[in-house]
């Protein structure tokens, strides 16, 4: 039974939390002021073995790390709770209502850690609460385990809401997922560390070409929609570059203190440069640019336009109203960083990730996974997806990034000022004190076993 | 003196063609008819070694290698022949007339082998005969080594013709450079290998993304701007790609048998597919569905196409035609191939077409260096740049190639038939018997010092 | 001037503490009791840039990322704060009085990053208290940048005590090195993340060989003398090994549980087995098993025994003795694990350890950097070398790989009580309160500008 | 049908060998003398489709592209001839008469090429002629693939001739399989140029560690028993190689031009040295230091002693006894070198010799496969096992070698010549004319439908 089992783990799991009462164990987050529950085995769990059936999906973009964690959730429910009944969803969410359910074991997913992508296949939205909780109901699924970003840990609520309404006996564990490490509350999103070193490779090649060539000029454009955070790490890690591009920190082209001009001075006292632009950078002068009515793809919806193209023309008819001969050679490296399988930090954050969720939905919790100051912690599914995590452009880690590369910081006192105060307020307990409660409250009803 | 060293080297390099006398010594070239001196180090050297100044200057884009024939060309000279006097010119052509001239010795140039690019720098173009002899004349250079591609050796030629208008002493060495391999005559050029191997990355990019999407197209544009060389050892060497577009073979969208169709059939078959397309391919066809205006750059030249783009859109657009959903993944890894360092089996290489162009130069010859039918050769340069090395689409390695792809051929037996006479024709000795007597006359001519 | 320098760094490092008096700032640290000074830049400053005349050595085994922390002191020191007067001491200890000091620029470091090893080589022994501080006097040095392990920092705590003996304002700053990541107090080492990765090249090496071979076994001896972290995380980041054996983890052979045993088991479910060894495990049983006159060298010192080669033998001995055929490969990776360059992740904490340190140095502290419990910290010297970080057998860690290897724990519940039992004396704040105001004190008493 | 598979083909295939009758068709080999029958795709096949049941099986040690050359038969049986029933022979010899047969299909064999080993598994020995055969008639196999080395071919010409003998129409094609380079006859081995890059690391560690320390020096041991090949092309690709120590090249310790004086002076010129030694070098000078009694293994075999532990202590030991402090670090890459997947290069290599195989045996033909000369030929059994291919000294890729270390030759000028008439003794034809009827007459005997 599912007690026996956990019995054989706790001669390895046992912790001081195991001496207290489970339901009261916090963990004190001094720092952000609120309270989540350290992940880890529990004394008591809410599944026996044999009654378990669960089901794994992952959705959106590709991340170094999925296989892996797909793999940890099997081989874990197999070794640590001998859950047998395993199911893969394929082609993300849409996959719940469409297509066939795979049955996985340790076996089938032994060596897919060392590929990348998942074996069981994504896609963006498809999300059907309806149709996607009718599926759950009617196979018999009670444990469902969800990888993916912002909008999938908002769709995993949603699943979480309606099994509640419908009073289901069902756990939901989201692991959260995102290359560009923009999610907030956690400390790290898995896949970060390996995408930084990948992209290594590609500021590296921009190096060569930019240092083969009078007057080069290698670009090279990295992930990050809304945070900077590879751009920055693998612009810290390389050393090799000349200015890095943010969507937090806004830049200007033209004029004193301006991009093009910093571009021109550094040819001229260097011969050559590399500049790493993360793809959310720069949104608001290109769209300054370019007529709206390009800027909406056919069903209206506002395109990221291509900050690494345009940047690249922008810098050329510069130089060439300058009649200053240069090269400049644009990298995309995206859907290679993308693909790569996770690297050996990776693949042991991974492995705990897993785990931690596994433990969570066995005690019959809902919930998202996710390390926050150190520790591994069981988040509710609205605190992920509220806000979302940003590269403070007050913080020393940018201060660091700007001594290394010497670019212009781009920003008056005014700016710095204005940024310091809005951090200031985010550093405040996000809620308060009475919201807090509600946030406990509200935790503990994702417990359903004692709905 | 440089006669004692050589006699030193001697004792390492005896070969059987130096019991015969030099002038004699041809290699007999029987699939095509031509003789080309056979490479490597001569009796009779005509040079002192304190006499010579040397010069290197490095043309065109960037290919794995580089680096290590500069090394070993300084490394050679210094080690083999005593030569102490030699220096690099920066930035391609230009260099010549509008920088200074670097000393390099063996301790610079120790351990660029193991970096990606040219420490000499490069450009395209800037080619001016006049002000490029006049340099070499008035600095006194004497043996001038090219490394370069097709339109480089051309003017290496113009060069040589130049020097031997003026009866000056300097030898003109050539080392053909082109990461496509479409150079003539030669079995292969330096850095292809590391190219080939390199591109297996992106491939496999691609078909990670392609796998872990439902209907996931990955396509992958490599370089070959008139030979396919490139993508069809990629695709040999992957097993993961289900369609390779090269120049040399002719490809239609629409209708039976085109790519479309084939396309569609591959992922109801498969779920995704990947595909490897050359820079050249199907340029015809996309300027059939552009507008003339659109395919000339601001000085009226023809621009290539970007393929990969294009059969992006028109892919998608035709799924999205037949309401069925797919994902395409386009990935372009040109400068992240570019830009390594070569392979083992290409420093290899590099060392040898190094050493024989020191061989050939000291013993004052000027020539383009080259693997011919396996042997190192010493060719006039005009017969390595007035044809080009294509892909032949009746031979066996393509027809491997469509055996493993499994992929249309795209040809009808009229086609097949005038491929095959069009090679019929290549194959027979290029130029007739009493021509084969000019080019060896010519090529003796290019033995300076008999003049 | 140094103040002035400071003023245009402080827009970018301003931090709350700043806001505080600089010696009361203390971080909590409630987990072990004790508190350490926050690293990071200063508002005064203890040196004038033009003043400063600095060195750096590098001592002990290679380790990735050496050549990153000596980059980052040089330009750290000549972006930050104007330092330019920056020398490299030669081969270690040794090198102060026996070696030509060899000055060094950001120039001369800019790429070294990108190698394995150390610029300044290294050597271990060679400290002569006595000398070097004369040589720091008599060649006006007045920082001196320590990287090195356990003894080297032993070492740099002598020369500290002397310099502060001899009454010279010269600030003494350590960078713990050590590829075992044992060093007490701090979370982790650098280059400790980069070996763990190239360990997976060995491991995944030995999985192959075992797997191609009926009851093959693959071996692998990695770095850990004293702790096991590269054994126990190379193990969970593979997911393919059967068995993990660390020095704090003690095994036996023979019987029922042995590490024979589960061999025979595994090999005979699963065909072949992979084992990864520390190179300090089972050094109790070796030394039982040879006479004691073997090991000792032949200055009389403890030698470590080759587990790896033991082990080899010992099971091939078993299995012959049960005519079970089987083969098994043993791997020896160090050397090719030491001599890489380091990792992204390592690129930046190299970084910021080295920033950290100077920040210290200049500010006129002498200290040891290190992360302790996720921020950067001065530490005094002898609390890094007073005890040593290992493995806790009671721990998550380890049972999570126990859970992952599925390998007995070897243990009965005595040891695993009295491993507890230690761990909880090891929490314990380890010095009194009392002790603990004297940590205080002798710390302040570091900051040599206020004696 | 065979022959309609085989017309289907035909398109693809067509060279002008087609055109002339298959039996005399031959390739002038004019350097050797011999002519073999030129690989590819037959005019007449002997099997149908449906009545081929082949098997597979690999022997011996690993190397790089095993799994590839399995999945090209695998795969090229069904695409290129529809054959479906293929069997892979578990772990070598032994598994035809010993263990289950295993049906292999191209899914199943899909993505092994990415992998390093053999899916089949290898053993050494386990030849039992009778016991295969009789397997192979029971189990009416009528296609046998053998990969293996030189011991391996003597075997496959032994099931050969047995198969004869009883009358059985059995195809046996082999498929020469050694990393080092050393089979007779042949171009080169597959794995080879994977191997050589892998080398590098290993050389690029020693590198490292030996400029890490004041006298460093760095020692690996690479493959090649009988023959330096991968010790050559190692340190030809390196550069980083002082000395580089082969079998073919006899040297010696001590005294004038011994390999300690050069060690020495090495270290003195330049603080540091790598030395690269194949596993076969020096066995003759290690025998005499050692008892004859110690160099039998327990059956009496002679033992391959470890030149690189004897040549570590050799050298440590001279230094002792000059009071000169120095380093040496050892490193052991074998296993690692062995496990990698191949590299593109021989990925492609792989496929065209597993076509070639396929072919051969479609056609009914019994032989080995190899290039030689540049093309691919089908080579009777015994011409690959009868003699060695080694480097010879006296050639001038080991004269490349000798220039680019610096290193001393060892040799006398009577050393020389004496090498250099071994060597032309076996250029010569090496059979009689007379000889070469019956090899040609044996080899039509091997085509079985003909009996």
């Amino acid at each position: 039974t599912g007690t026996s089992v956990l019995i054989c783990i706790r001669q390895y799991f046992v912790d001081e939390d195991d001496t207290v009462p489970q339901k009261v164990v916090v963990q004190k987050n001094s720092r952000r002021g609120v309270h989540f529950r350290r992940a880890g085995p529990r004394q008591r769990v809410n599944f026996e073995s044999d009654e378990v059936k669960a089901c794994i999906v992952s959705c959106g973009g590709l991340c170094p790390g999925l296989n892996t964690v797909i793999r940890e959730l099997v081989c874990g429910l197999a070794h640590m709770y001998n859950v047998n009944n395993i199911f893969g969803i394929q082609n993300g969410y849409k996959g719940f209502y469409s297509s066939n359910y795979v049955a996985i074991t340790p076996k089938t997913v032994n060596d897919i850690h060392k590929r990348g992508g998942t074996v069981l296949g994504t896609s963006r939205g498809g999300h059907d609460t309806k149709k996607i909780v009718d599926n759950i109901q009617d196979r018999g699924i009670n444990q469902v385990y969800i990888i993916g970003g912002d909008g999938t840990q908002k769709g995993a609520y949603e699943i979480y809401k309606e099994i509640r309404k419908r009073g289901l006996k069902v756990a939901v564990a989201g692991v959260p997922k995102t290359i560009d490490n923009d999610i907030a509350i956690i400390d790290k999103s898995f896949g970060f560390d390996s995408a930084v070193e990948e992209a290594q490779r590609a500021i590296n090649s921009a190096h060569v070409e930019a240092c083969s060539a009078e007057n080069g000029i290698g670009l090279v454009k990295l992930m990050g929609r809304y945070s900077g955070f590879i751009a920055m790490y693998a612009t810290l890690a390389s050393r090799d570059v000349d200015c890095c591009l943010i969507p937090e920190s806004p830049f200007y082209m033209d004029g004193e203190g301006g991009l093009l001009q910093y571009v021109e001075r550094r040819l001229k006292e260097n011969k050559h440069m590399v500049i790493v632009v993360a793809e959310g950078a720069g949104q608001d002068i290109i769209a300054k640019s370019i007529p709206a009515s390009d800027q909406l793809d056919a069903s209206g919806n506002k395109l990221l336009l291509d900050i690494g193209l345009w940047l690249t023309h922008k810098i050329k008819d510069h130089f060439k109203s300058k009649k200053m001969e240069m090269t400049i050679k644009y990298i995309d490296p995206t859907y290679m960083i993308r693909a790569i399988p996770s690297n050996a930090a990776d693949n042991v954050y991974c492995t705990l990730l897993a785990h931690s969720a596994i433990h969570g939905a066995m005690a019959g919790y809902s919930f998202t996974v996710g390390m926050v100051n150190g520790r591994h912690a069981y988040i509710p599914f609205y605190r992920v997806t509220s806000t979302r995590n940003k590269v403070k452009i007050t913080d020393r880690m940018w201060a660091r990034l700007l001594s290394s590369t010497n670019q212009p910081s781009f920003l008056r006192q005014k700016d710095i000022d204005e940024a310091r105060e809005a951090d200031r307020l985010t550093n405040k307990p996000p809620l308060p004190p009475v919201a807090n409660q509600n946030v406990a409250k509200a935790f503990d009803q994702s417990v359903f076993c004692e709905i």
